[in-house]
């Protein structure tokens, strides 16, 4: 199999990277760290779209849409968000090219077009938003704004990997804007729950919900909320964050409203986004060392249909009655994918869109006609079963169902088996380096004490989970007492 | 009325701007030439996208995305392209701000942080495309490649207007790859008559369809076909380009394929796009001097119903028969909002959803419900009519096409009666001066003879008409033998 990836056990990474390139989901392109994601790839993103996007419509968001570019005087105004990012802005300095003076097929920045104030390409639009706000915020019938923006941004990282961590990416980015502070905490935390919501029943992910600690706050934010998954290496990915933003944003861009009593007062803002990161989280969630493990729901082929045939009048027969089993699942809105081609092998075929991670494969040939059945083999399981064609979109309907579930629940099972409660360095170390995955430990509280434990194991607070247990204890590294455990773990 | 307009016959151009800005659709940014898109404005442009994508993905195209910034070399590649859009180019040349040694709340650009290469903010992704084309294709069984993307480009233009003409922009970008010129000359006429399909049939603007002249041509085609629009002014807007590349792009960036006889062939390339242009189009062939006025296809708000009351005990009763209204509308498909607010009175709700352009309004008072009927308005023509309440779901539905269908033949006959053949330069500058329009007249064929009737009149060609009719003619300019004649206009 020319197809052929490399086995997670071999090398985790290097397992990713393949998969993401063989199943036709994204690949590098000619700019650092941009990556160019790829029709299949992108048909996923667009169903995460879609049904991100009624969920924000369904908790009573609009769309609207803000420039890419951001003066730089602009983006300075919040200091700490604008110290958050500045090290990772792309930076627009002139306006127009010209022919090289040297080289008439040469084109050169032309000096000439150099602008009186730089520009800089959004690493997020607080800025550029809060300072649209001012004019659109009067009185308190104005409130709330609840505005989301699909957008791509741009951070320069350093190092990149696809999907995961790239100098361009796409996202989503709400910014809202309150009149109380009640009413902006809930609307941070209710968001976190659509995260949630979305990440545990559509991408089939189990997450920790819960508070990060200064130290991994966003710049410029009161409180940061995040959903924390688990990957397969026993790493954590952050999968997306809500931010409580005070009055900061307000304050800086000087976003004021008059009140029902009359009186004039700074907005309170929240602001929440997921990006394409979440597909690198649902391939690394689920996949295996045969390709793309994808939950249904997100799968933009549920079935493939594969004949098995020789000779035209053998593809006939079977095209016919595969007419009439596409369209019984069509009109259960299964989406199916008949794969008829001559020029590639069953055997080829059966890779391939196991490599692609569609969620059953329908395989269809004379004999099968003959005892009205077909051959199913799910994705997740590898079982395969012969299935009477009577009834089978009944059945292929609630097998999807199931496929959904068991995904779910196995990703579930792996991240349970990972919350490991340790009440000591030496443990805490173990634990990282033999077990993997979650460690629930007590701190101290400090940030001096996160970044030493940083330091000497790389692993980060992914959280300090929602409704968290109050104990006693001692923090793991200083012996200092604490409230309560927070979670750490290696992360990508 | 604190939102009324100026008149179409005060100042057409100030009537555009107060329109986009009243109607809640843009505003200008604190970017140079760079629009917000307000939620109302961005749900008219998702309907767009809506339906577009549909067509789109209907005629066989998938969508992916490619990265944002072009390396300089990689835009070079092809020089008529490079050379046409280089002066209009957003350049970044640094990827990092510090913070000022003077000043510390100050951020500079980096000087330790300049690219090595510049990157150019993609005004078109012919370039990034092409290049990674080159990595896809290798046999004719990769082809035909059929690609869009949803994308923001960048066009550094020196007046900008919103939606016709800003440095930013929102558009789709068909980038396809095909084995022989015919199939690639058939691709972009099929997508010239998807736009057309939904110019017409979805934005009820009638348009024309033909040919560029070379002087207008796409920089980096071989021939670019267009849909012109005529606005209320008289003036010509393009709607959409679909330009066939020839073998331009996969000669620039060495695309070739090996066909089925084994011969190693340059692929055929076409480009196509619609922008958020298509905004101000929609607007300017429509409303009038009291604001927007929206076909029900494309109307965020189908149907608004206003409750005429007093206290609230009227209030309560309509509002429970304005649920079962509301109802029956929404199980046919239509769009309603009920705006039962107490902060603004009937008459003001009246001219607010006037001014967006909602197709109907229903006005609905406690003696509308003892007759059993509601006041219906049309927004195209005005009329006011009361309707039995018993059928209003039908009677609604069938009026939402009346006014789509008026609309649209409103336009037409508005066009039609602005198509003027002139045999003369002094007819030409007659009808551009007074009568305005389209203005069909022969031309010899030469840039030079277009260039100097564009300084003389300011009217450009705006396209040779498909299927024109073949006639023996004199350039109203030079006198020269001409076989055709050919649409001019000025232009937005």
């Amino acid at each position: 199999m020319a197809k052929a990836i490399p086995t997670r056990e071999e090398d985790y990474s290097l397992w990713y990277n393949e998969l993401v390139k063989k199943a036709e989901l994204a690949e590098n392109s000619s700019v650092r760290g941009c990556m160019v994601i790829k029709p299949y790839g992108f048909s996923i993103w667009e169903k995460m779209q879609s049904i991100l996007d009624r969920m924000f419509k369904d908790t009573g968001h609009e769309n609207a849409y803000f420039p890419l570019l951001v003066p730089k005087s602009l983006f300075e105004a919040e200091e700490k968000n604008a110290e958050g990012f500045a090290k990772e802005c792309a930076v627009v300095t002139h306006h127009r090219l010209k022919t090289s003076s040297g080289d008439k097929s040469k084109l050169v920045v032309d000096d000439g077009a150099k602008l009186e104030e730089e520009l800089i390409i959004r690493p997020t639009s607080e800025a550029v938003i809060w300072n649209t706000y001012k004019g659109w915020v009067q009185s308190y019938r104005d409130l709330p704004l609840l505005i989301n923006q699909w957008a791509n941004v741009m951070r320069w990282e350093m190092r990149t990997r696809l999907f995961l961590r790239t100098a361009e990416f796409l996202w989503q980015e709400g910014h809202t804007a309150h009149t109380t502070e009640q009413e902006a905490i809930a609307e941070t935390k209710q968001m976190l729950e659509v995260y949630a919501d979305f990440a545990e029943n559509y991408l089939a992910i189990p997450v920790l919900k819960g508070v990060k600690t200064e130290n991994e706050r966003f710049a410029g934010a009161v409180d940061t909320y995040c959903i924390e998954a688990l990957m397969q290496d026993g790493k954590a990915l952050q999968a997306g964050t809500s931010h409580f933003l005070g009055q900061n944003f307000a304050k800086a861009f000087d976003v004021k409203f008059t009140s029902q009593q009359g009186k004039l007062e700074h907005v309170w803002g929240t602001s929440w986004g997921v990006s394409t990161r979440l597909m690198g989280a649902l391939i690394m969630a689920h996949s295996d060392d045969q390709g793309l493990v994808l939950p249904p729901k997100m799968a933009p082929i549920q079935v493939v249909i594969v004949p098995i045939f020789k000779g035209d009048e053998q593809l006939a027969i079977l095209d016919s009655k595969v007419a009439e089993i596409t369209k019984l699942l069509r009109d259960k809105g299964i989406t199916v994918k008949y794969d008829n081609r001559k020029t590639h092998k069953p055997g080829w075929k059966f890779a391939e869109y196991e490599l692609k991670g569609v969620p059953i494969r329908m395989a269809i040939g004379p004999r099968d006609l003959e005892n009205n059945v077909v051959e199913l083999a799910r994705r997740d399981t590898k079982e395969k079963k012969s299935v009477a064609i009577e009834g089978i979109a009944n059945y292929v309907s609630e097998l999807l169902e199931e496929i959904q579930s068991n995904i779910y629940y196995k990703a579930k099972a792996f991240q349970e088996a990972h919350i490991t409660k340790v009440d000591s360095m030496e443990e805490f170390k173990d634990v990282l380096e033999n077990k993997t995955g979650f460690v629930s430990a007590h701190w101290d509280g400090t940030t001096e004490t996160e970044l030493k434990i940083k330091e000497l194991t790389k692993a980060t607070i992914r959280c300090i989970p929602l409704d968290n247990v109050q104990e006693e204890g001692q923090c793991i590294l200083t012996g200092k007492p604490s409230k309560e455990r927070v979670i750490f773990a290696k992360a990508y």
